[in-house]
């Protein structure tokens, strides 16, 4: 959902579509807004707490749920008046059309004349056609996903094998930036959910993303080089610290695995690559290679390759399956569901009025859930690298200011650590994240 | 250094020392400095970039080094006449007095009735005595860390054993806030560099923070509990995520531990706490308790037995005695550098000056060095604990937004992920950290 929190709040900060390239700033609809948040901006959380605890409508209007997600927004700084302007301004910047022209493959990214289709990564077998360059996608990354499927299975099982003999129990993932963020967050969120941990026994994964070669000498201390699987992740493969990082770990697979230099590189090197002929001048075998199209953003990239191989590597393919049923599920709501009643709609409302119209530069991700430590830090990557811009589309100025600073650490760790600072120093808007289960249970005495 | 810069920064957010209750911002030199800042505001990055490439004044003016360390500001707002009204600011708000006192063991913490005397956790051997309580703290600090190097010698070297007769090689540490983000963040810096990697061969040592139990159940996942030394760290010993983790540590340890339970609590637990009672009540044997004094913020905690106890554990005592040797220099430079060039004293004055005068709300720390990947969280504890604050030590209501929402991931990662927004969308304060050399070189070729 998170990612399409950013989709809305870049639609929202282009010019209107009028054909003018007059800013959504200069529009009526921004100007309410404008005066519903000069008004509410000097409530005291405190009251909003007190109005909604005694003002059951407050409560009911400012609550909303799908996809078994509750959202309460009843703590922000909005009331009816403000959230039906916010949504007249969504209107204003037709975010329903810009919304279906993303669903339906329009090349929407004008700068590089591109789809902006993560979307299509979600799309299960037999779902509708969903065409970007002229091509059904649908079938071309559920293609890709079977051939995941099949080579994990094949690295899980011992099938596949390295330069010695040995079965490949360990994965070195090599990227960074979406190439690292989204997998790593998805790998620590499924660390410790019992059915992934079980399909993990006796794996690991880990990754090297900086440039730093601090990073690669933590990552590989202990790490018996014949038993490894190196998955290299870069869609140009030509980013400069992946590339680097990618030369020194075939140096140090040729020096500590025995055996002819090319079967070393072909049995212990995987790619999440567009670019074939690169790593096949790198020495990846063709079929190890795991594409995806152009349309996906590196920060929308954990639902491709990018994420997928490395995790169902160490997880089995079964739990990607279902992380991807729930993002196409949200998609659905998102594509289907009425602005009111729309969770990245709102959320993505929420997060412009509190940055662009309340002034707050900051917004803290807080999930009281440590499977999600690193959450906030893909978060921090999605939105900042998205929605932190000083132009419209058309390229003319923003007379605003556009963008949060995102930042966050697991409750109740973090109210040992900043929380201080948010409930005394600054105004900080939060969104906590709660949940109904837990991975695991408390450990009694017996 | 990060604990000084915000001594600095409270002793400058409390009220003048004259006697009246009038606020620092009252003063003329507050004055001269929003002067300052207003005038500055609107200088672009490029233009103080360029200023300081063609003056060299510039550049020599403002830029400072001690300890092997240089500090260059040349790229902040500030010229020479903002630096100057800032010193004076200080001046006015008896810094150097207020320093003195600290490093005096004085009562400065007035709510709590309290020493603010972690600086005399670094104190060595045979340095003049450091009073608090009416007690010399040399001896006192010098005697608990002679005891954590004999315990975690005896640990180490496998003289002390667990109650099944096995040595005990993994050391999972329970605590929560300081007593988890600093020794967290220390222990990921030096886990590639070589003498405390070395020294750590075929060791581990683990954190569990937060209450919910997936941290617990991501911790020991594989862990034998049999060769596993837990180490509950919490001053009061009631804490209640920390206390809450320990009754499930300990069940955990009787669930897997073969043996008499008092047994198996005396041989694998040990803690760093002041409450003797209640740890003895827990079962852990006096002896290996360490304790420090009431005086000790848990924030600044790092340098007392709460990290030194886990990290000489698995380091061994000698990174233990370089670390607090170099907090001691970095001490003695604050304590005696003249404020024009102490490090310490500059960077809380840019911070104040950025945060409260230009009203930036956020501080990125960026340091270029994959060991430090856990320093930003550490400091924004540190920083937004210490200076999130809504009043002045008198009580009375600041009229000016205080302290800083500090957040960071290590360079490069940081580039692929929220510079995009620094660049564009926001002015966002940033303090670049980098190593003349690093932990670790390249694997090149062979």
């Amino acid at each position: 959902m998170a990612s399409m929190e950013e989709t809305i709040k870049s639609m929202l900060c282009g010019t209107t579509s009028g054909g003018s390239s007059s800013l959504i700033s200069a529009s009526s609809e921004w100007k309410a807004v404008a005066a519903c948040a000069a008004k509410l901006k000097a409530t005291h959380l405190r009251d909003a707490a007190r109005d909604a605890l005694e003002n059951a409508d407050r409560n009911a209007n400012l609550l909303t749920e799908a996809e078994g997600i509750v959202l309460d927004y009843a703590r922000e700084k909005v009331d009816g008046d403000a959230m039906a302007a916010l949504f007249a301004l969504a209107r204003k910047a037709n975010v329903e059309a810009k919304r279906d022209a993303m669903f339906n493959g329009d090349v929407i990214n004008e700068t590089e004349q591109r789809s902006v289709y993560h979307v299509a990564l979600r799309a299960p077998k037999g779902s509708s056609p969903m065409l970007a360059n002229g091509e059904d996608q649908v079938a071309k990354v559920n293609g890709v996903l079977d051939r995941i499927e099949d080579f994990s299975d094949r690295v899980r099982s011992g099938a596949w094998k390295g330069a010695t003999g040995e079965a490949l129990t360990t994965v070195l993932a090599i990227g960074i930036g979406g190439s690292y963020l989204g997998p790593e967050f998805l790998c620590e969120a499924l660390r410790a959910e019992p059915a992934a941990a079980a399909a993990a026994a006796g794996r690991d994964l880990k990754f090297v993303a900086n440039v730093d070669p601090v990073d690669f000498a933590r990552q590989v201390a202990g790490l018996d080089a014949s038993k490894t699987l190196v998955v290299i992740v870069s869609k140009s493969f030509t980013t400069a610290e992946t590339i680097m990082n990618a030369k020194t770990v075939k140096n140090w697979l040729l020096a500590n695995v025995k055996g002819d230099a090319d079967a070393v590189v072909r049995q212990h090197v995987a790619a999440v690559s567009t670019q074939l002929d690169l790593t096949a001048q790198f020495g990846i075998a063709p079929e190890n290679v795991f594409e995806f199209g152009d349309y996906v953003g590196g920060r929308f990239s954990v639902h491709s390759p990018v994420g997928m191989l490395p995790l169902a590597l160490q997880y089995g393919m079964a739990p990607m399956r279902s992380f991807l049923a729930g993002a196409r599920n949200m998609d659905e709501h998102f594509a289907s569901a009425p602005l009111e009643s729309n969770l990245p709609v709102i959320l993505g409302l929420l997060g412009l009025y509190n940055s662009s119209f309340l002034g707050y530069e900051c917004k803290a991700i807080l999930p009281y859930a440590q499977a999600l430590l690193r959450f906030a830090a893909h978060v921090q990557q999605l939105d900042m690298e998205s929605n932190g811009k000083s132009v419209a589309m058309d390229g003319s100025k923003l007379d605003f200011a556009a963008g949060e600073v995102i930042f966050g650490e697991p409750g109740t760790n973090g109210q040992h650590s900043f929380y201080q600072l948010m409930h005394q120093g600054r105004v900080v808007p939060a969104e906590f994240i709660g949940f109904a289960k837990s991975q695991a249970p408390y450990i009694a005495a017996k």
